[in-house]
């Protein structure tokens, strides 16, 4: 097996441009999320791991090994746990998401938190929802933070940056998590859950156009976390699919 | 008012240690969740803002303007938006928590994200549960990061520290969120409902003294984030109660 200990390596900047730039390929960190990716399929660019981390049980790839060193100045170090895979960018068109109408769709307007993205598209991957969309103002779902956040999933989860003229062109109901609406269970299929901002919600455009609906809670607390929101609304729409 | 522009004022000291050690007193950043605070009555043992910060709507309470750069230098920016207040920390036993029989109490095993266990606490305020109990090997609920996930609701729900033992002898129903028990839905009052590790979930001695229950989702996905759990199963009790 290739041992490489220098910063200069080409495989090794590879591995740095993609964490970076994330454009064309990306890097998915940690044993159990790599090992989930090849199980199901996806065929990576590049298999790495630290020296000093345990083989993944996977024989049929081969593996670059980094000197400890090397690999702790390129990842993350306590997500990864001295394993990382390169894979192709995965593309997604915003038609292929909103032809599914045996579930329902993800809308994110304005969520800036990686951290909250990568969490979203997990929630829509464990709740069959069929894609996450992206209005303008999100972050990048496929930074490292949101990548890490997505426990893997940001793969298999169709992701597409959307317009709100094309959401409002598709004829499919909207309905946006907006803690004015009526408390109320969300759709089971064929609509766009939105959810917005970590500050100021949804937009006022697309709550004009939206049916609004709100999570019934204590009046004490005026607002939850997004990510805490799209949990509870996705849950409860695959629940009553 | 007073205009503080040195590292070392006496009452700028106060501040850096109660964000550094949140030993007797904490600090809650953000004009929301302060004037959350004052609104609920609950008496700051000083205010703060930066010189170019709007000031809040609160002029029965007396301010320390801090330099910009010096504000800077002390709280997390983006969060504080340039203001912030002392607060003595808050004080639960668990035996009050426990005695509140009309909701559930939290148990929180191994969490150890401050990000996670303050959204907890953010969600045991919205979904009226009694308190959040701290098993061994969680973050510090009055971390910083913890508080600014609470988002200021730290000082109103009770949080204590709690063993194994007391949870056991208590004679409470315990039940845990675990992937490997059958989807059902979580109690409505009287029990204890118990988070565990980001990686190891609940621990085996407290699963076996606990009824299981998982939350129904795609196969193709093992867990979710422990944050996202507490919100589905916080907000079906809540509904249900």
């Amino acid at each position: 097996m290739k041992r490489i200990s220098s910063r200069e390596n080409p495989i090794v900047r590879r591995i740095r441009a993609a964490i970076r730039e994330h454009a064309s390929e990306i890097v998915i960190e940690g044993p159990k999320p790599v090992a989930d990716a090849l199980g199901a399929g996806w065929k990576p660019l590049l298999l790495a791991r630290s020296e000093d981390a345990q083989p993944l049980d996977d024989s049929a790839s081969s593996w670059v090994l980094l000197s400890a060193e090397l690999f702790g100045s390129l990842a993350e170090t306590r997500t990864s746990q001295g394993v990382l895979a390169l894979f192709e960018r995965p593309s997604s068109s915003v038609s292929a998401i909103l032809a599914r109408r045996d579930t329902v769709a993800v809308a994110l307007d304005g969520v800036q938190d990686p951290g909250n993205v990568g969490t979203i598209v997990r929630l829509a991957a464990a709740f069959d929802a069929a894609g996450v969309l992206l209005l303008p103002g999100c972050a990048d779902p496929f930074a490292p933070k949101a990548i890490r956040s997505s426990a893997g999933t940001i793969l298999r989860v169709p992701v597409a940056e959307v317009t709100i003229e094309e959401l409002f062109a598709s004829g499919i109901p909207l309905v946006a998590a907006d803690m004015h609406g009526a408390p109320d269970d969300p759709p089971a299929r064929e609509a766009v859950l939105i959810f917005g901002n970590e500050g100021s919600g949804v937009s006022g455009d697309l709550i004009r156009r939206s049916r609004s609906i709100s999570i019934a809670m204590s009046r004490r607390v005026e607002s939850l976390n997004v990510a805490s929101s799209a949990a509870i609304l996705l849950s409860r729409s695959y629940a009553i699919r």
